[in-house]
């Protein structure tokens, strides 16, 4: 059994970029790889994106195409790079269909190309959720580490909460 | 039983700064502070800056002054921030002296200050260990959750391994 | 006479940052007075927010309060920061209205807030330009001090060019 | 003749790092190629990395090496990264030694490679400098254009004065 990280992106604020020809912000390359090497991280990893959407723009077919995957794996501890919107949604679909694999949502609240973010240190929590905790599926926002199914993002506070 | 993560700073290269006026390089105040504000953490904290030594110069009395407060306090989570260089020695000290809690020390390769550095990721990284992991002693860095007593730092490398 | 330099912030891409709760990027507070403190500028200066907009959103009304405060101000010096698609706009009306100072018009590609960006350094360029160039309007980007009246914005190149 | 920039390296806090294998700092690869980048410069520019040292160990050899690369450059605009301690005794050699070209010395207090620092501007303030100043020896620090001559460094102040 692999003890290989599989990390999937699929977008959000965290690969947000500015783009000055269209005076506006889309989502980029990815800036993971950049992180993981910026953090050393010596562990073995494999990046595969799936998509580069906002996540209020996620359908039913992409969360499909994500649960898919994860479950195809040879990996079975999975990361998921995801808009903060809709990443409980997403979370309940991965419960449901990906069974025996330990999957960590994450994401951020501020870009990662931004000088101050919440990225590297989001990501240094979902790496040890997914090397440290038990089978299922958890999101590690707001320095937490949250059961997948009893968290819900509180975006006026501008964090992820715990809810029974 | 409290939730709250109590970190213990000790220096290292995590919290070394420049100063021109000496054209050298010091531990200066924590940067750990400013780093969990950027990462936007909502869980509960206390930082307690214990010294600030590089790792080499660590005493037994130093090594002990952790201990005793780890043991001592409130929280059952704690995080040691600490040079990398004797971080296993320390280990071995805190997994003797302080039973039934969970205790994570990191550290970092290349200065919080710096643009491009580890601290944040490992800062992350730790941050989740202490909540998910057993009670015991961790070493978290280079991407990877060690045993505080299986690891080793392989200074050529720049990296932590595991060792048997 | 005073040797202080005047800083007009009238918004554009250097001042753009992201609103995690709008989903969306906007102008924000200026980053103008941290990147001075951070570039440990020692030379008096005083900064005025005149606007936060996109240069394509200035109108006419617009420059003529960017053209009344630098006329009117006690300061000889004037940087002007600005978004850059409709800088040289700027330029002009700043030619015809505002004889005998020293004006540069400044700003940037990447946002200031962005880990790289050409913030910072086309920001001393400007301050540069303001203390060494004659009375005239100076066009202060892509490493370049230009004509204001001789330059154009190359948008697919994404640089500043002089023009005959 | 040429508009292109010449940019000599000899070293200095702009250019330290830390070496983790090493516990210590020490003048790395030079920034000055990265910082260009970021900054989107077009303007043609070339750079000689001449020595890597901090400027205290800078000898009389290594400020003639210094002068005479900068008389036989083809180059009439030169810019000099350097140690702050002795910028004002290599001004002087320059301003003896190599008439009819404009140099700007210029440097750091805080290494180019931490996230905060005076880098990014001041290499803006001596592009420009070189572009818009009369042949002659400038200091560009601290914000401001000084003339070589007239300057000198206020160690306790942290910051560079004028002087009679």
């Amino acid at each position: 059994m692999t003890r290989s990280i599989l990390i999937l992106t699929t977008g959000g604020t965290i690969d947000k970029s500015y783009f000055d020809a269209l005076s506006e912000y889309q989502i980029a390359d990815s800036a993971i790889g950049s992180l993981l090497k910026e953090a050393r991280v010596a562990l073995p990893f494999r990046i595969v994106e799936l998509m580069r959407k906002d996540s209020l723009e996620l359908t039913d077919a992409d969360r499909a195409l994500i649960a898919a995957t994860a479950r195809e794996a040879a990996e079975t501890r999975i990361i998921v790079t995801h808009g903060t919107d809709t990443m409980t949604e997403t979370a309940k679909v991965l419960a449901q269909e990906v069974p025996g694999k330990t999957i960590v949502l994450t994401g951020a609240l501020s870009p990662a190309r931004f000088a101050e973010s919440d990225a590297s240190f989001n990501l240094g929590l979902a790496f040890a959720t997914a090397q440290v905790a038990a089978p299922g599926v958890w999101i590690a926002m707001s320095g937490e580490v949250f059961d997948g199914l009893k968290v819900r993002k509180d975006r006026d506070a501008g964090k992820f909460v715990e809810v029974d």
